[in-house]
């Protein structure tokens, strides 16, 4: 049968493997093949692509180069596969958290995460506000709350210094590119009922009046949901608010605009042909990472305390750490995904860009709750019940070494001094781990997810696809090149996978790493027309992600520090199913430690003091 | 982007099809187009379709002609992919059932089970075995286990009859393809077991000492388990039984041996090219039907009352109804799969072929009660509660008259006189019903089951797949012709026709329909050595298979009535999720009506009277 000549690879039964500090299981060190393109070899290469004669030949060569072959098609293994990746709660239920029943209202269960929040920043009060920290701080959610309630400041004065501050980033000197779409007069209309809703004393909640912007994957009402392209929103118009915005606004939050996005989420360099690169807040010259680019920048720049944005592979962590927030990736159906745009269905979850862990925890109780239709009961909230002491229980973190290193200089130093500093104040454990099979993992996690948008967008391949960046056209080109066979078997690599981590989360509470392997790079010049055809760096930035999407756990990033050069870096923490609570603990903790290093963004908006909007 | 040039088809939301009897939505009659073809013309057509040349136009062409492109490729449909037709049963608990706790043993099971069956059955006692009944009826379970009870027969006594009948059905002059393997010293040493227990007066369940038969697709000790081939089980070892053969044998069953199949599941006429062509028990030129073709024959001919087959496109149903026996394919996930052939994942399910529906009863709650890993809660086994009378409350019938009718003329006559005298002897009302799509499910559900089995065997291809039946071959080329993105869509698929099923039935109890669209055809003397490539007469055979499997619907097949030629004739019976006891109920009622009619298989063994074994 002269089809099926490549060698195979018969992989281990999972049994057999070792996850050990001493395995044998080797690291494969992700070498991308492709060649950095630019210009008109890009226009060629994607022509060319697009052609019968040669499509085939060049995609078989793409997959071939990049150990597709090898590792997938070619592959035996035993393991079944698991095409959705759905945790049962009832299995995960944490220890010492506070479960929020699912039938509260988003407001109600806002209310109950503020009681969860530790002692140290509901006390601090106005500390921040009155600049007697020594570090930077963003403002917080808790922040516009109290000065709203006070009267000092009204949603409106807000709203307005935020339209000037957008307005003041566009302009050519800057280009910041934060946003696709946001519509003044519907935002000054929202501040305005916030405001008299505080005039009142009626706010709603903590998130009355408070400025959240939506990643342009969501739908939010009065926009169109363009994916990041120019047509998307004509061909599927937005007709309502997405469950998890509808969630906020139910809060009273100002849905601020619609942010910039890698087009289609096809990356995560957040350089958009159509809309521009987002800029990172750190040093205007870098990529602000993506595919949740806007998202990440607005928060990073202080323009809205919180965003949301979606994590595919990453999309939500990457321009995180890159911009130096938080990013929380919940649960894969945690967060309900009516009215998110469904470019994938197996790998995807709303995720939340916050300048605060306390404010990333807020936010995850007001849009979490989901009632996935194959999930047998209803999934409460999982939030931290304990307040941040030294005394907090037993935790255990895995580390797998090799992996762990596998980073810039930069990267590895401060990520490694911040653990440190962590297991020293706690007196937490850290255990070696071996995490095997990673390079098979993002395969068989491309292929899933370049064959779930392929297959989401294949109605508008003959009339839209030419209207696409051309990286976009690349990326969505090679996503066709596979067989069911192929995506079979990248399923049963999930499962095993996810025998892996489970067998590491047996004794271990999370799985500590860097969020990237490197920091945010030079936005190219030749890059903003024809996207960013550097695909090394690509494989750099989501090193740490894939886990999260790919096997449904959550995972979520804390900047640590800076490089040399100032640019942010992330630490990321991977839980167990259904363990947002643990991570948020950890995050809270590992924030304590670095805010006091926390450093001022390059372009930075003050929203609640007059001379700096 | 000149390779996506054919038309597109644009489906209709599923909530504007109109499901009722007047909706526009139009029947397909599906017309498989497929030459038939026998000897060398079906090995050059093979050997065309491995070579690297001509095999990508023929997949092309077997593809576009038989509607894949059309229906599947070029679909455009909004509905999500549904991957595993997994059911919560928390939300289809039945009403007016008895729910067995799953803590309990099968013995403890398939006690409880006997409380459950009509009480017209268990008071008859001897009458059948004393021939007192008009009509032909088989040795039942409760047949076997008062007279092994009783001492006047003995485990051993039937075990060395079932021998002698079995070694009789394979000599020259009938050749029946019963068994691929049966072990004497084996059978006879459970049977002596067994009969020490009766001696002892401990008799493990009713099914002590009872036969049952096994198709060699599931392990069963001390047996390989060839899947129909003649290498899967060098390559696969069989190490131990499959549980729901565990199952039995911890209630005592006596496991007679492994029966003959389709060759890998791959069709559905039960002729095998290496084992020999199953022979149908009430005419012997005529198939048994597969894919669990002895399965079903052994039932028949009265050599064990139950037997085990899988049902992945109606595999267990198709020969149930063809032989002339009770066949129930439980709903997805109800019977533990561990120990059966992974040849998919998704559709497949061991059911059961009995003589008569109370044994199905007893053998489903022998071996039901599934803890999937990825199904939160365990499922309980529902029994019907009620002994059968007339006053049972309304049970609605859903028909759809136009795929109803599409069968042979015996079929629609004999199934519309079963279901006129079922309706009007308990007072049921049918409601007419239109399921659109239907001839889209079997492609989708054909594309699945071929992706699913294709990466299942395919470590095997290389070294393998030459030994396999010319028919298989082709199935398995056929089987890996599809792309990820047709994968996909066919589980969009898989949910849109869910969503018509569901609606559908939650206005009916149940879905009626023939089983077959043919009854057994003649076995041609030319395929039983390359396979019978006779597609239009499978498809006919599918017909009302495929929602149970796609879907993973519970369904069960009756035998009705007969052709003029004394063919078997089946009706089926397809429920909602987990509600099995309803359509357990509904066969009880529908086999009290046809069984004064049921008639004697032209072969047939008595083991139970001296003179017949």
């Amino acid at each position: 049968m002269g089809l099926f000549q490549d060698k195979r690879v018969v992989y281990k039964p999972v049994k057999d493997v070792n996850l050990g500090p001493h395995s044998t299981e080797f690291y494969f060190h992700d070498n991308v093949k492709a060649p950095r393109m630019t210009g008109i070899v890009v226009k060629i290469f994607t022509l060319l692509l697009e052609t019968r004669v040669f499509r085939a030949s060049i995609l078989y060569l793409l997959k071939r180069n990049n150990l597709f072959h090898k590792l997938i098609t070619n592959a035996d293994l035993e393991d079944s596969p698991l095409y959705v990746p759905l945790h049962h709660f009832e299995d995960h239920r944490e220890q010492e958290v506070k479960c929020i029943d699912h039938a509260l209202t988003p407001q109600e269960q806002v209310q109950l995460s503020i009681d969860c929040l530790p002692t140290s920043s509901s006390e601090e009060d106005d500390d921040a506000l009155n600049g007697k920290n020594s570090s930077f701080c963003r403002w917080t959610i808790m922040d516009y709350s109290r000065a709203y309630s006070s009267g000092d400041i009204t949603p409106r004065m807000v709203a307005e210094r935020f339209i000037a501050a957008v307005a003041e980033s566009s302009k050519a000197q800057l280009q910041m590119g934060f946003f696709i779409n946001y519509n003044t007069e519907d935002i000054l209309r929202q501040a305005d009922e916030s405001t008299l809703r505080y005039q009142r004393g009626e706010p709603i909640s903590v998130l009355d009046g408070v400025l959240v912007a939506i990643k342009d994957e969501i739908d939010c009402l009065p926009y169109p949901t363009t994916g990041g392209t120019k047509w998307l929103h004509k061909e599927r118009p937005c007709a309502d608010d997405a469950c998890c915005v509808e969630r906020l606004r139910l809060c009273g939050a100002i849905l601020s605009g619609k942010t910039n996005m890698q087009e289609l989420g096809a990356g995560t360099n957040g350089i958009n042909p159509h809309y521009g690169a987002t800029r990172n807040p750190y040093d205007t010259n870098k990529i602000a990472g993506g595919s949740s680019s806007g998202s990440a920048a607005v928060v990073s720049a202080g323009l809205c305390p919180v965003a949301l944005g979606v994590d595919g592979a990453g999309s939500v962590r990457i321009p995180a750490a890159l911009c130096g927030v938080v990013g929380l990736k919940p649960t894969f159906g945690r967060v309900p995904h009516s009215g998110v745009l469904p470019l994938n269905w197996t790998v995807g979850m709303v995720g939340i860009l916050a300048g605060t862990v306390e404010d990333a925890l807020i936010t995850y109780a007001a849009i979490s709750g989901e009632i996935p239709s194959n999930q047998p009961s209803k999934i409460p909230i999982n939030l931290p019940l304990l307040p941040m002491t030294k005394s907090i229980s037993h935790i255990k973190l895995a580390k797998y070494g090799t992996w762990f290193n596998d980073c810039s200089d930069d990267i590895r130093r401060c990520c490694s001094h911040a653990l440190n500093k962590l297991q020293d104040l706690y007196g937490w454990e850290t255990v070696d781990v071996t995490i095997p099979d990673i390079e098979v993992m993002f395969r068989a996690h491309y292929l899933t997810i370049g064959s779930e948008c392929s297959t989401s967008l294949d109605s508008f391949r003959e009339k839209n696809f030419a209207e696409l960046g051309w990286d976009t056209r690349v990326a969505l080109n090679f996503y066709s090149a596979f067989s069911s066979m192929e995506y079979i078997k990248a399923q049963k690599i999930r499962n095993r996978l996810l025998q892996f981590h489970k067998k590491i989360l047996a004794e271990a509470d999370v799985i500590v790493s860097p969020t990237t392997g490197v920091t945010a790079n030079p936005i190219q010049e030749d890059a903003i027309k024809t996207g960013d055809f550097d695909y090394p760096n690509a494989a750099a930035l989501v090193r740490y992600s894939i886990s999260g999407n790919f096997l449904g756990l959550p995972a979520v990033t804390i900047p640590v520090g800076y490089t040399e050069l100032g640019l942010p870096i992330g630490l990321q923490f991977i839980g167990k199913p259904w363990a947002e609570a643990t991570l948020i603990h950890l995050a809270f903790a590992m924030q304590a430690i670095c805010m006091p290093e926390y450093r001022k963004p390059a372009v930075f908006y003050d929203l609640l003091r007059e001379n700096e909007s």
